[in-house]
């Protein structure tokens, strides 16, 4: 049989316990669609820091390495926040991008319809809002040279944003293919009017647009990204933009659905492998309190089932049975009106698993 | 008398316009509290470059280094949006600022209660909301080296982001100030996850910290403060940040309130030096007509008054003129519910000058 290999990375925080429960959803497929994964585990982030002495041992790199997908739960804490750069967590999650090559970071952005009301946003000018930020993740000024230097006014700081033709346009051209699958509309967003980078950017979209004529292509500078998100997220389709503004814009994106909890992403790179995890971080404030909300992770899983693997017909089970589930009004504590009825992490996991 | 001198820049689109009004204001403060305005006029954006080729002519910005303060319309427009970076508009904005050593952008985002209505977030998330984003204006990736050259993989763009201990230090110790004038809560945004400017940023911020320890400081990371300004708008006080993330924070900022016509600016050098702005851009869609909303520009002339003259008293008059016509029920189109009862550029500035 096709038997697929899932690292799974639980990570710190909430990680262990979300990542348990989309762990049930995986099993439950094994059963309904005789599927059959075989999942390995790796340390990694801050657990990785305290067990091994680095948030990215090479054996769970291995791991990665070895595997069909990775599933990833949160990573990070203030335990290790004023720890040196090499023994970060972020350091990590940097490291693992790049190290297998992850250039793309897929984010949706969507309303789920139960929770409208939980956006600040007033409901009519969410309504219809479904988009999907598609940023590049291995590039620009993460990972240019970064030094210190003595200058004429003191000390002084150094980032270097870079961007070659090829890392452009492999992104773009992934961007345009996914606007392709959807409304077919493209926003295109930089800073042309300021950084060489994003004029390099806005040269290679331009150049390779007219191969993708069905697509509606707009060039939005990011201050006034910042803004339209605002102002009419419905409109917008699929955005595209480099790796420090597809941070910003991810964020502001997610957090205007209301839904930050639900939300899952993608990590892509060459061919079909990917990495897959909940928006949301590690909330180190609710960990092992057993109240944490799974389903942005179980959604995770839906993810990687149409990305990496293709298995469209389980993913849509996953997807209908945490609809029904939520439509039947459960809630965890994070996305629940009425606190006091809020149920568990392992309850509402279980309660989908009941659903599929 | 004290005669003060104003370079006045009307510059493009609906730019002229609306500095017409400003300037009825500023005539009715001479007569109402006997200040004495000298005032020239300096060509800038795109009309500088259609009649002297060059966006920032050196009389214009001799006009600017003469006077005590600078009024601007604004610039820009799509007939220059495609010449070549020395024959843009944008190219004399950060051409002014760094030739005028305006390193500090001040950008209140606060919430009329009159267009409360007007904001895409719900009334309630609103409440309160009154910040004020101060963003480093002549330093970073913005005046960092740019340039292409040749890379391994083709051809790749270069912006340098560079921020020295000085730079940092004025632009903060600023914020600090501002803070301790109104609700003393600080919030200092980077990305010291993986920035090294941020890194130089934080500890600069940290160090100076003690001697404004009436001031409540947090540390906010970029994405982060993306989201929590959705979240939590009325939580914050001032913002302080570099450059490129407080022009994209100070538009989210500026959106939310729903008062973006409304929004005035100040960029501030040593000294009592200022350039003053509407937040709202040149507009080239309804120039020309007559209909666009001189409010903005009538409130930077009062931000002059507080920040550059000292005229408190005056700039009140100015604020409370506008406050009582809006409250009155006058609207410009940007701002009527009933499009059909509104009123031209003219009448609005006529009213607010009836009501000083
Ligand atoms: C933790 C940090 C380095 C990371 C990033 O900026 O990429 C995070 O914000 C994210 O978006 O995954
Ligand atoms: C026009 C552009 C160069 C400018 C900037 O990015 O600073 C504008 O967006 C602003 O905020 O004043």
């Amino acid at each position: 049989a096709d038997v697929k290999k899932i690292a799974v990375i639980a990570g710190d925080g909430i990680g262990p316990e979300v990542v348990g429960e989309a762990l049930k959803v995986l099993k439950k497929t094994e059963e309904l669609f005789g599927y059959q994964f075989e999942t390995e585990h790796g340390l990694f982030g801050g657990i990785a820091i305290d067990e091994k002495g680095t948030p990215l041992p090479q054996e769970t790199l291995d791991i990665c390495k070895n595997a069909d997908a990775v599933l990833l739960g949160a990573v990070g804490g203030p335990k290790w926040d004023n720890n040196s750069k090499e023994l970060r967590p972020e350091t990590g999650l940097l490291g693992i991008r790049k190290a297998l090559g992850l250039f793309s970071n897929i984010r949706p952005a969507n309303v789920f319809d139960c929770l409208k009301e939980a956006s600040t946003l007033k409901p009519e000018v969410l309504e219809g809002t479904d988009l999907i930020v598609v940023r590049e993740l291995t590039g620009g000024i993460y990972f240019g040279e970064k030094f210190r230097r003595e200058g004429a006014n003191g000390e002084e700081a150094v980032d270097t944003c870079v961007y070659n033709v090829t890392e452009v346009e492999r992104i773009v051209r992934q961007a345009f293919e996914i606007a392709q699958t959807r409304r077919k509309k493209l926003a295109s967003v930089d800073k042309a009017n300021v950084l060489e980078t994003s004029r390099l950017w806005r040269e290679v979209v331009n150049r390779i647009a007219p191969e993708y004529a069905d697509v509606e292509l707009e060039h939005v500078l990011v201050d006034n990204c910042a803004m339209q998100l605002l102002r009419r997220p419905s409109s917008f389709d699929v955005i595209v933009t480099e790796n420090m503004f597809g941070d910003i814009l991810s964020d502001e994106a997610a957090m205007l659905t209301g839904s930050i909890g639900m939300l899952s992403s993608a990590s892509l790179g060459e061919g079909s492998f990917g990495l897959y995890e909940p928006v949301h971080g590690s909330a180190p404030d609710i960990a092992g309190q057993g109240i944490s909300n799974p389903i942005a992770t179980i959604l995770s899983v839906a993810l990687m089932f149409r990305l990496t693997f293709g298995y469209h017909e389980a993913a849509k089970v996953i997807e209908d049975a945490v609809e029904n589930v939520l439509n039947a009004g459960h809630r965890t504590g994070d996305i629940a009106v009425d606190k006091s009825k809020a149920i568990g992490t392992v309850e509402m996991g279980d309660l989908i698993i009941a659903a599929m």
